[in-house]
């Protein structure tokens, strides 16, 4: 068996941290200052391990292990540098670190593969930089709108385009959609990352293989219009209460999330965000507007579908009924991406204590996924979720997942 | 019959309005320029009539029509004369005007009463300017704590001490608790208010007769407290949904509601406040923190008690069912003042469409009725609600109501 080593994993992640650690938080800004000093570190470790570098137009970092057969599809294993204003250490960084020490115990170890191995260090997935879902991996096949090179920097408010040029790459890949990576040229494409929830951690299990990640159809301006009255004045007959049509409404919702439980679907219902107007609002008013957020999550786009249009059914008759006018608005919507069947199973065998989950949260995965290529990914177990400076990852848990990711890469041809 | 004089009505809401008038709306800041000249035109309306003028040490105005008995205890008609900030023209001042035309009536009709009929300007009921309730009426019973007089005005931060001497009156009266009025030497007390609600206008009716004034409690400061995660990745077992929790707990209130009004219970709820923290919340966070407030209104105090009760055992319950914490915080109490059975049954009789409601918002006649004063109250029909610059009321509906206090006042003794 080839170990993984984890004094290189150890030096990178501390590498990484004393690089891009900002106060209490790590920021690597994405096509910033933090994440290409991540892109350096990673860099440095794969030339000193042997292995082909080549960075791509728009700044996607590949470190390659040669294969037998250097024409046929190659296995791609990838993770995101950058990291969310205050971020953790481990947010994207594992997956990369996973991989570059995968590839070096195997060179270690004098094994060969049958086809390349590329490590893929993928430039801004977080989109709290710029608001573009999966620009580093979305723009590496040509799927980005181009209209996203006018978008602007959530702090310096400096568009993509310029941000890519000051950093010496290519935006006219954007503007034409051209692809640096054709599907078909990618047997696999494998991911480990940090558990973002409590699951693992609940479990007491060091690591998981996805499922698949679970879309999103997302409300983001709903609302409700009722009329503001006295409330000790207003009969209850004459109310057009807002909050109590909304109240209605979301305890419906949370009925209908109890029957598809029941039923055994996968979905997660959340209003993150739900208010009154502070500029109107009082103890003695009978409130006459809210706003809210309804986000629906799934493996199924089936039952998002069906979620979403129960939400928009029952807001009709709860409005009439309380006498307010319901606007639920538009809904974006991501869709979920299945993970590899055989892939999984691959993986799931690799496991000492075998644990298949959903992933909640987006990943470049999804992008590979929906192009037809066998995606996987494996979880490792994290303390305190992610996207804050507490995310806790222990070395021996990272371990259990990088070695998984080895013995899969040792099957291929699977 | 003895009839309204409706010039003399139309009148004085005339000089009201362009006296006070700012903007959109009638501005009659308590202890202020507007208020001041409110007493002015009601006080020089009075002496016109040759209604003997007083005004108390904290400034209160009674305009007196002698009874032929002048030691026997009198009665009082009362409201006030301030506003809130851009309200209406008749919150208040139609009382005070109803008042005036109903002893301008007598007095033309050559009616001398069994006892003095005093109609009283009443400062300072609005609590938008001190934060004080009832500062007029309870100050004029000693009633007030006298901490009451460092609360500073909401606009201009002057002290009510301050504002009291820099309008000639005396402050020492509040700082020692001094009696201007003494409860036994008050017959009746009768306040004509228009209706805040809207059920004169869906009722169709012109007036009404008030049963009594509700008390409120509120927790104005209600909390739930749970944990923010990620909104695609923490299964419901595993959440701390502050917005799940506080929507069950305000949907299990509705249906206490709906139980009590099935048992003929006087209870309204609102909850005109509730919202997650704009600093925190996302679309993409299980929500960790909302802030609410119950506003529980009934004529039965035995009713707010059970209902706060529940309130408080439910919120125990949910929140230990849903995994967060909730604190509904202190209660501010307001406690409910029935009107005389004896006035009521009279006023009702002189009504040609009968009907009783609840009066919702508070009134100065609850400091007289809560002293034991018998006392009542007639609503008369207004448009778009109060404390704003659209309250409508028609003179037809206001003569309807002051032509019913003219028949009390003559079938005194009762």
């Amino acid at each position: 068996m080839t170990q993984v080593d984890l004094d290189l994993a150890g030096s990178l992640f501390g590498q990484l941290d004393r690089a891009t650690r900002r106060g209490r938080g790590i920021v690597r800004d994405s096509y910033g200052d933090g994440e290409q000093a991540a892109h350096d570190i990673m860099r440095a470790a794969a030339e000193r391990i042997g292995l082909e570098i080549s960075v791509d137009a728009i700044g996607n970092l590949t470190m390659m292990l040669p294969g037998k057969d250097r024409g046929a599809p190659r296995i791609l294993i990838g993770s995101h540098l950058d990291s969310v204003p205050q971020g953790g250490n481990f947010d994207g960084a594992a997956g990369v670190v996973a991989g570059v020490c995968a590839l070096s115990a195997l060179r270690q170890a004098g094994f060969v593969p049958h086809y390349d191995i590329g490590v893929m260090g993928i430039r801004a997935e977080e989109s709290s930089w710029f608001d573009v879902s999966y620009l580093g991996s979305g723009g590496a096949f040509g799927l980005l709108d181009p209209a996203c090179l006018s978008v602007r920097r959530s702090d310096n408010g400096r568009t993509l385009e310029e941000t890519l040029r000051a950093r010496g790459f290519d935006p006219t890949v954007i503007a034409q959609r051209r692809r640096l990576l054709e599907p078909d040229q990618i047997r696999a494409y494998l991911e480990l990352h940090i558990e973002q929830g409590p699951r693992l951690v609940a479990e007491g299990l060091p690591a998981a293989v996805v499922t698949g990640i679970r879309g999103c159809r997302r409300f983001r301006n709903a609302r409700c219009v009722g009329e503001y009255g006295h409330s000790g004045a207003l009969p209850r007959s004459l109310r057009h209460d807002a909050v109590a049509a909304t109240v209605a409404l979301l305890h419906h919702m949370e009925g209908v999330w109890n029957r598809a439980e029941e039923q055994g679907a996968d979905l997660l219902i959340t209003n993150g965000e739900l208010y009154t107007d502070a500029a109107q609002h009082a103890p003695s008013k009978v409130p006459g507007e809210t706003r809210f957020v309804i986000d629906l999550r799934s493996l199924s786009m089936e039952v998002m579908d069906s979620v979403a249009t129960e939400a928009r059914r029952a807001a009709q008759q709860i409005g009439e009924a309380y006498r307010v006018k319901f606007d639920l608005g538009a809904a974006t919507d991501s869709p979920p991406a299945m993970m590899d069947p055989r892939l999984r199973s691959c993986l799931l065998g690799l496991l000492e204590q075998p644990l298949e989950m959903p992933s909640g949260a987006g990943h470049d995965a999804a992008v590979f996924a929906e192009l037809g290529i066998p995606s996987a990914m494996i979880f490792v177990r994290n303390n305190h979720g992610s996207h804050n400076p507490e995310e806790a990852m222990d070395l021996a848990d990272f371990a259990v997942g990088t070695q998984a990711l080895i013995e899969l890469l040792r099957q291929f041809p699977l």
